[in-house]
Parts: C-alpha cells; sequence; structure tokens
C-alpha cells in the first residue's frame, strides 16, 4: 500500500550526510533526504489512510503497528527500522530510476530530495492543512529526535539538571525538550558560539564552549561537584571521548543518553565499569527519541501551533533543490540549526 | 556513635579477595571481610538503635540516611560509600590495632574476619534473634546484590527472559530474584557445570556453559533471535568482553546490569554505540542491588522465614577462621557458592 507525495520542504539532517558519504551500509545509487513534508497526490491500493491532497509530514520508520515494540510503545524501535538503507519499498520494487532507466535506491524508503516520491502508507503521518509545511517537514526528525531523547528516553524531571553535548538541530530540542520538562539548569555545550547564543532562546541557562573551557569540570562546578541528572549526546558524531565526557559529567545513578549517529567501526568507549559499579550510573541509547510517529508528530505540531514549541527559529536557511551541495557544505561548516530545502 | 560487636559468622566474598590483593584502592594491612552478622556487646555514647544482646547483620554501606541518595531511595549510594577503603571509622581513628600497636584499617569500615569488632551504629542492622546468624549473614552482600540487581535494578516483570552471567554467590540470588519476579526463561550462564545444576534449584528454566557453546548465540535461538529482556552480568570480574557479549545478547531497547566487579583499568567495552543509537539499548550500573539497607535486609529475612527466599542452600561449606586461607583458595577455584567463616 504505497502513495505519492510531491515533496513541498525537506529538512537537512546529518544522517543524510552519514549515509552519503557511505559511513553506513546502504545500498548506492540511492537518494537521500529524510526530514520531508509534502501533499499526497496520490494512493495506491488498499490505502485508505490519507487522499489526494491531504497533508503530510514523512516518517523515516514506516512502523508496522505490529511487532512486539510497536505494540509496546516502542514504535520508534519497529523492526522494520532495518529496511533504513535497503533501499527498496516494503514489497522489494525500486519506485526511483535514473534516465538509463537503472534502479535507485530510497533512503528510509522516502527519498525526501526530490520532487515527487512514492513511499508506504506507513510512513506518511497526515497533519492539519493549515500548517507551514517547510517547517512542519522539522517533525519528521531533528525535533522529535532531540525532544524525545529529553521528554521520553531521559524522563526529565521539574528542577533536574540537564547538561546537552552539542545544540545543532537535534541537540536544540533537547534543549526546549528539557526546559519544556522543568529542568531547573538546562547547559548547553557546543563549540560554535552563535549556536550557544541561539540555544538560550530555547531554554539554555548556562553554555559552555569546549574549545575555552573543560565542559565535563564546568559541569561538576556548576553543579556543586555533583554532576548532571541527566547528559544528552547530541553531537552529529558521537565518539568515544564524547561517551566518556558525557559519563564523568553525570551524578551517581545518572543517565547519559546517546542520540546521534556514532561511528559504527567505533568498537571502544572512554569509561570504565567502575562507573556503573561502585556509581551505578547508566548509559541508554534512543532513536527517534522514543516517540510513536503516528502519536508524536501530531502532538509536537499541536504545541507549535500554541506556541509552546520553537520550530520557525529552526530554520536558518532556506535553499532550491539545485544549491543541495551549498546547503550540504554549510551544514558541515556548522552554520546551520536547520537548512531546508524548498520546492516550487 | 559506635558499636561493639561480637562475630558470629561471616561470609566470603570475592570482593574481599579483590581488595585483599589489592586490585582496589585501599590502605593496608586491613582485615577485610563484610557480610558478617553477630551479635552486640556494647554501644558507645548516643546510641539508642540496638543495646547489647540484640542480633545485628552489618553492611558495607554505613547508609547515613540524610544525603540527598539516601533520601531518594538511593541509599545505596549513599555519598558514604566512598569510605569502603579508608580504613579508619567516620571519626578518622582505628579501631583495629597489631600486636605492635600499628593501626590496622578496616575494610568497609566494618572488618568481618574479625572475632570482634567496632564500627558505626549505621553500619549494623537489627534483626529477629531467632534467625540463624550463619546464614542471615548472606543478606549482608550475596544475596541483596544479586537479588535487587534483578528485582529493584533491572525490575524483571512477570513473563520476561533474563540471562545471567555467572551464577556464584551473587549470581544465584540474581535466579532467584528473576524467578521471585515472575520472569518466564530464567537463563544461568556459567562455566561450572555443578553451579548450573544448582541454579535449576534456584530457579534457572535453561543453563548454558560457554565452554561448551556460544552464550550469546544460544541466548538467542532461545528467544527466537530476539535477545534477552534483561542481562544481569554477576560474574565476579566483569571483563570488557563480558559486557560485549551481554550486549549482543539483549534485545532492542534491553537492559544490560553490570553487577560485578570491573578491573578499574579497563578503559574500554567491546560494544559500538551503535548499540545504543538504532538498537535504543541500555548499560545500566548497579552495587548492593539498589537495596535500601534497612527497609531490605529485614525484608529478606522474612521472605527467607516464609520459604520463599533460600538461604540455606546458598552454604556450601563452613570454616574456622584459622581455615580461611583454604577457603579463599576453594573461593577461586569455584567450589564454593558461599563459604562462611563461623566464629566459637
Amino acid at each position: 500500500m504505497k502513495v505519492l507525495v510531491k515533496l513541498v520542504a525537506t529538512g537537512l539532517c546529518h544522517s543524510d550526510w552519514h549515509f552519503a558519504k557511505g559511513e553506513a551500509p546502504v545500498r548506492f545509487p540511492m537518494v537521500v533526504g529524510h526530514e520531508g513534508a509534502g501533499i499526497v497526490e496520490k494512493v495506491g491500493p488498499g490505502v485508505s489512510e490519507v487522499q489526494p491532497g491531504d497533508h503530510v509530514v514523512l516518517c523515516y520508520i514506516p512502523a508496522c503497528g505490529k511487532c512486539r515494540w510497536c505494540l509496546s510503545g516502542l514504535a520508534a524501535i519497529c523492526d522494520r527500522g532495518i529496511l533504513i538503507g535497503q533501499g527498496t519499498q516494503l514489497d522489494g520494487t525500486f519506485r526511483l530510476h535514473n534516465q538509463r532507466g537503472e534502479d535507485v535506491a530510497q533512503f528510509a524508503l522516502v527519498s525526501a530530495f526530490s520532487e515527487y516520491t512514492v513511499c508506504p502508507v506507513d510512513s506518511v503521518i497526515k497533519i492539519d492543512p493549515d500548517l507551514p509545511l517547510d517547517r512542519a517537514c522539522l517533525v519528521g526528525c531533528a525535533v522529535p529526535t532531540g525532544w524525545g531523547a529529553a521528554v521520553n528516553r531521559a524522563r526529565v524531571r521539574p528542577g533536574e539538571t540537564v547538561a546537552i553535548f552539542g545544540t545543532g538541530g537535534v541537540g536544540m530540542n533537547a534543549v526546549q525538550g528539557a526546559a519544556m520538562a522543568g529542568a531547573e539548569k538546562v547547559i548547553a555545550i557546543d563549540l560554535v558560539d552563535w549556536k550557544l547564543e541561539k540555544a538560550k532562546e530555547f531554554g539554555a541557562t548556562h553554555t559552555i564552549n569546549p574549545t575555552r573551557e573543560d565542559p565535563v569540570q564546568r559541569v561538576l562546578d556548576i553543579t556543586h561537584g555533583v554532576g548532571a541528572d541527566v547528559v544528552l549526546l547530541t553531537v552529529s558524531l558521537v565518539t568515544a571521548d564524547i561517551i566518556g565526557q558525557g559519563v564523568r559529567a553525570t551524578r551517581k545513578a545518572g543517565r547519559t543518553v546517546i542520540v546521534g549517529a556514532s561511528d559504527r567501526r567505533m568498537d571502544r568507549m572512554n569509561i570504565t565499569p567502575y562507573d556503573f559499579m561502585l556509581l551505578a550510573k547508566e548509559i541508554v541509547g534512543t532513536i527517534f527519541g522514543h516517540n510513536v510517529p503516528r502519536v508524536d508528530i501530531p502532538r509536537l505540531l499541536e504545541l507549535y501551533r500554541d506556541g509552546k514549541l520553537k520550530l520557525d527559529e529552526l530554520v536558518t536557511k532556506r535553499y532550491r533543490l539545485d544549491e543541495i551541495n551549498q546547503a550540504f557544505l554549510d551544514l558541515e561548516e556548522g552554520r546551520l540549526l536547520r537548512g531546508v530545502l524548498v520546492f516550487d
């Protein structure tokens, strides 16, 4: 059961860039892009959830609603998650082809850097038609991933101290998630000063630039030597050193949440298991911020409409499709929270 | 506020052996032993909680009841926990001396391999006088550590699958904790066949000896490829390889609990953070099984009295104090679940 979607806007995510560079197993040639929003153009046989003209946000996890994870409130780890790099639709067919007629793979079954896409009906979430699609697209990945890491996975409680390593497109939403959950101190950590300034608008109470001071020591100082209740690692590439810093900045029995992508060749983490045994710390992973796409994507947009969730402020720059290389360059060089491709 | 206790029995724990061998920072000379039970002989000024003649179990965490951890239900990580290797009482004094009059350090403030000991009143938990002290001593460490890892830290729920790496004195209690919490499958993993046989008496439904088969593959086979909901690492020394095996044997979003002591020089773990990001797994640490000594030590003994918790079956052999070297040899060579020193 498939849907043809005319894309209106797609956000640029560092994951697209990781996959485009071959840092994870994918089938080439592939069209990446997964943070898209658009309008349903046509529906295939058996589709009743949406109809032509409906506005939709794409989701990179076509949650099946039937596996044990979907049925346990964990649709974010639906068994279909492994299909991200496979390139085909659920029925094994390719729906994109190049001018020579060869199969072109789709990233996460959606390939949102494209004027049109065919995807499973489970990859689209219907949204209200009054919402601006060039911002609504961000609830397809960046917003739920960061916001949910704080709200759902770490379950930040009012009064807690939360430190966020990396305040780009994902981390900035971890900042606003932590603030919304009532954190008393929200400590933003980033190498780029203008992002730290931005973080204050999103709710950060403290900022640290590791090029000028040791982030672990500063977090300990801010917390009177105790450490943060929660540390969220939202850098675009989580390294062994960052994990070590995160755990050291966490209090006893505190939780370090790994949000960003990791180099899959990395086989170690710079921590000692002593941290676990004597200090009872924990390291937990999350994907899509432990959100349930069909429930939380509309919920996040409600929060936006109510003025409680910032989306407009996340969009640093808009690009046309033919400017995509410049967009990725800007992303790599730290000039964007979110760049958004806008289709005509 | 101190108490003089005449020891009646003390269990041998691998931690004593780690510390005696200098594998953790301690002050020598030191008398180790921390899993003791005895009778109060005398109390110092200000002590009202116990009186001479009271039966007590010693606890290696003299939980203060005033720090943020104690007051958050986390007395197991009371800030006084760092005093384990310091050797003195809370007031900085030494209470043991050798024949030359030199200070001798106390392990965990209690030094239970001794006929008499002086310790803080916060290190003793009063118990009912009808309980046999040569088994009650085991609720000072082995039982709560293993049982609580399953019940409190992993929060095993009825119907879950739990795999336990290492079924010695601590792991065997993880087995009975998992079984008591209603686990459907309890998979015992150990290098020693007779311990695996014993594990069945404690509630194990499956056993694996890694010298004959790959434990990760077998856990995956038993769970139809899904992995265990919970993996408890209760081996006496948790290595990087064991952590890697534990995480691989765990299902998506499953929890690996580090219970055993780790080589503090270890600076890596054989897992990729990819396990966290895509598979949303978690690794959590625990000490004293996240029990609250003053609440859970009496509770465990109630369960024993009710016939719901096995203690008698944990005692493999009893020793006199002058047989302690043989006892540690038996422990190292895998001949004991628990050896217990009995004082006359």
